[in-house]
C-alpha cells in the first residue's frame, strides 16, 4: 500500500488548496459579506474534511484511472474532492442521526457547536444540519465549476448526483435495519451496499475509469460485483473490530455497536446463535449506552463460544477473496500494476488493524 | 398573470411525471431493494413537492427563457424540476429547524415522521434530514442524467449546484439574525439575498436564458439587481402579511414571526420605533408560542400607531418599482411580452393575498 500513501499525501495538499480556493476570487464560493455564522460553518466542513483518515476512495480513484493508463488524467482531483466532501457530508448528518460527540478523532460538528451554543442545542442541531448540506453542494459543485471538460464533467457529476441519492437511500435503509427484530442477511446486504460501498467503491471505479477516457459501461457487471464483495469484507471486518478489535488502534470505545443497539453483522450472528440464557445477557447489553465492561467481556465470550469470532474472520476473508478473483480477472484486459492492486486490496482490507 | 396558470398546470403534470420515472427502469433511481423506509422517504419528497404552491420559479424561468426566443427550448423542464426539488429540500431541513408541523396545507415532512413513529422522535429527525439530503441530490441529478446536450447540463447544473451552496449559507445567516438584539437592515437584505432571492429569482433568470442560448454572463449586473430589488420587495411583502395580512389567505396562523421570535423586517422596524411601555408588550408577545391574540392585537395597534404598516408597504413598494425600473432597460434588447411580464411581476407580487 505505498502506492497509497502516495495519493493521500498528494491528496490531502490538493484538498486544503481547494477550501483555500473557495474564499479566493476566482472559483470563490458566494457567501453573505454579513454575519459570522456562514464562514464558521464552511470552517467546520474543512476541520472534518481534512481530518481525514487513510483516504482509500481516493485511492480506488486513482488506481481505477491507473488501469487504463500511466499518464496523468483530468478530473481526477475534483473527483476526489467530490468523493470526500460526500463522504463529510454523510458523516456530518449521521454523527446527528447517532448523537455521536466524536469523528475522527476530534469533535464531530454537531457536538463542535453543542460546545459553541451550550444553552442552545436546537441551534446546534440546525447548524449541524446546515453544514452537511453545505458539504453535499459543495461536493456536486466542485465537479461542475472547475472547467473539465463539459462531456466529462457531465459523466462524473451524473455518477456522483446518483451514487449520491442512493447512497441516502442507504443511511434511511440503515434506520429501518434496527428496527426489525433480527434483520436477515440480504437486508444487512443491502444497508452495506447503498450506504458504503456505492459510494465508496463503485462510484470511484467509474469516475476514475471516466477520467481516464474508459466507458466503465460494458464493465459494470464486474465493478459492481467488485464492490459489492469488497464493501461486504470491509463492513464484517469493521463490525468485527468494533467488538474484537484493539480498542487503541480503531480510534473509538470498543463494543460500541452493542451500546447503540445496533444490528451490525455480529449482532446479527450473536442473535442467531444465543440460547435463551445468553440472550438474556446480550438483551441487557444492546442498546444500553452505560453498558458496563464485564458485560462486555461476557457478550464477547458467548460470542466465542458460539464461534462467532471465528466464523465472521472467515465470512469477511471469503468476501475479500471473491473481490479478488473479480480482479483477477482484469488481467490482460487493464495495466497490471493497477490490477495488482484491486487484487491486493481486500485481503488488506480484512487484516487491517488486526 | 395568465400565462404564469399555464407554465404552473403544465410543470405540475411534468414533476407528477418525473417521479413516476423514478421508479422506472430508463433514468430509475437506485433504489435498495429491501426495506421499506427507503420507498416512503421518496414518496414524502413526492408528495411534498407536488404539493407546490404558484411555482414563480418554474415561471420564471420560462419567462427568462422567452426573453430571448419564443421557440420550445430543451433544459427548461429538468431546470425547473431541480429548482423545485431544491426548493423542497429547503423546506424539508427548515421545517426541522424551525420545528414546524405544518407546510404548504399538509404536514412538514418532520412531522409527517413524527405522526409515523410517535414514540421515536429521534427517529423522525433522522428521516426527515435523509428525506431531505434526499431531495437534495435529486435535485442535482436531473439536470445531468436527462441526456441534456452536455455543455448545457454542465452550465445549468454550475448555477445549481453554486446556488444550492449560497442558499444554504442564506439558512445559516439566518439563525444568526436572530442572535442580535436587534439586526441591522444590510444584515436582513443578505438574509433575504441568499436564503431566498439567489435561488427563487437569479438562478431561474440565468437558467432559462442559458437554455434559450445566451449567456448571462453580460446581463448578471442587471439580472442580478433585478432579483435583489425583487426579492427583498417579496421578503418585506410577507413579513408585512405575517402581522396584518388576512390568514384565511396566507395559509398559516398570522403573527407567527412574533411568536416565534423571528426578526422579521416588521419586527426590526418595530424594535426600532417602540418606546419602553411598548417595548414590554413586544417583548413579551416575541418568541413565545402561546402569545395569545390579545397581545397581537396590541402590538399590531403599536405597529399601526408608530407607521409601522405604512412604511412597509411603501418600502415593498419602493423595491418592487426599482425592480420593474430594471425589467424596463430590458425592453428593445429582450423580447417585449416577456419583458412585460418581468415588469409587472414586482408589482403583482407585492399585492398578492391584500
Amino acid at each position: 500500500m505505498r502506492r497509497a500513501a502516495g495519493h493521500q499525501r498528494r491528496f490531502d495538499e490538493r484538498f486544503a488548496a481547494y477550501f483555500d480556493s473557495l474564499a479566493g476570487r476566482r472559483g470563490g464560493l458566494d457567501l453573505p459579506p454579513y454575519g459570522a455564522f456562514p464562514a464558521r460553518a464552511l470552517d467546520l466542513v474543512r476541520e472534518l474534511a481534512l481530518r481525514g483518515g487513510k483516504r482509500l476512495r481516493v485511492v480506488v480513484l486513482h488506481e481505477a484511472a491507473a488501469l487504463v493508463t500511466g499518464e496523468e488524467v483530468a478530473g481526477l482531483d475534483e473527483a476526489a474532492i467530490a468523493i470526500e466532501l460526500l463522504h463529510a457530508h454523510g458523516l456530518i448528518h449521521d454523527d446527528i442521526i447517532d448523537d455521536s460527540p466524536v469523528r475522527r478523532g476530534g469533535p464531530s460538528t454537531y457536538y463542535a457547536y453543542r460546545h459553541e451554543f451550550p444553552d442552545r442545542p436546537d441551534t446546534a442541531l440546525a447548524l449541524a444540519v446546515l453544514a452537511g448540506d453545505l458539504a453535499a453542494f459543495l461536493s456536486m459543485r466542485v465537479l461542475l465549476t472547475g472547467g473539465l471538460p463539459p462531456a466529462l464533467a457531465v459523466a462524473l457529476a451524473a455518477v456522483h448526483a446518483d451514487v449520491g441519492a442512493s447512497t441516502v437511500a442507504g443511511q434511511v435503509l440503515d434506520l429501518e435495519r434496527d428496527f426489525r427484530p433480527a434483520p436477515d442477511l440480504p437486508l444487512l446486504h443491502a444497508v452495506t451496499e447503498y450506504k458504503s460501498s456505492r459510494y465508496s467503491v463503485l462510484a470511484p471505479l467509474r469516475m476514475g475509469l471516466l477520467a481516464a477516457g474508459a466507458d466503465p459501461a460494458p464493465h459494470d457487471g464486474g465493478l459492481s460485483a467488485y464492490a459489492t464483495a469488497l464493501g461486504i469484507a470491509n463492513q464484517i471486518h469493521d463490525d468485527w473490530l468494533d467488538l474484537f478489535g484493539d480498542p487503541g488502534s480503531i480510534g473509538k470505545s470498543a463494543g460500541s455497536d452493542i451500546r447503540s443497539g445496533r444490528h451490525s453483522y455480529v449482532v446479527r450472528a450473536l442473535l442467531a446463535a444465543v440460547d435463551a440464557g445468553e440472550r438474556r445477557v446480550l438483551d441487557s447489553a444492546l442498546g444500553d449506552p452505560d453498558c458496563d465492561d464485564d458485560t462486555l467481556d461476557r457478550v464477547r465470550e458467548i460470542a466465542r463460544a458460539h464461534g462467532v469470532d471465528a466464523a465472521l474472520r472467515a465470512e469477511a476473508g471469503r468476501h475479500a477473496r471473491e473481490a479478488a478473483a473479480v480482479a483477477g480477472g482484469w488481467r490482460g484486459h487493464w495495466r497490471a500494476e493497477a490490477v495488482a492492486f484491486f487484487e491486493h486490496l481486500p485481503t488488506w482490507t480484512v487484516a487491517r488493524d488486526r
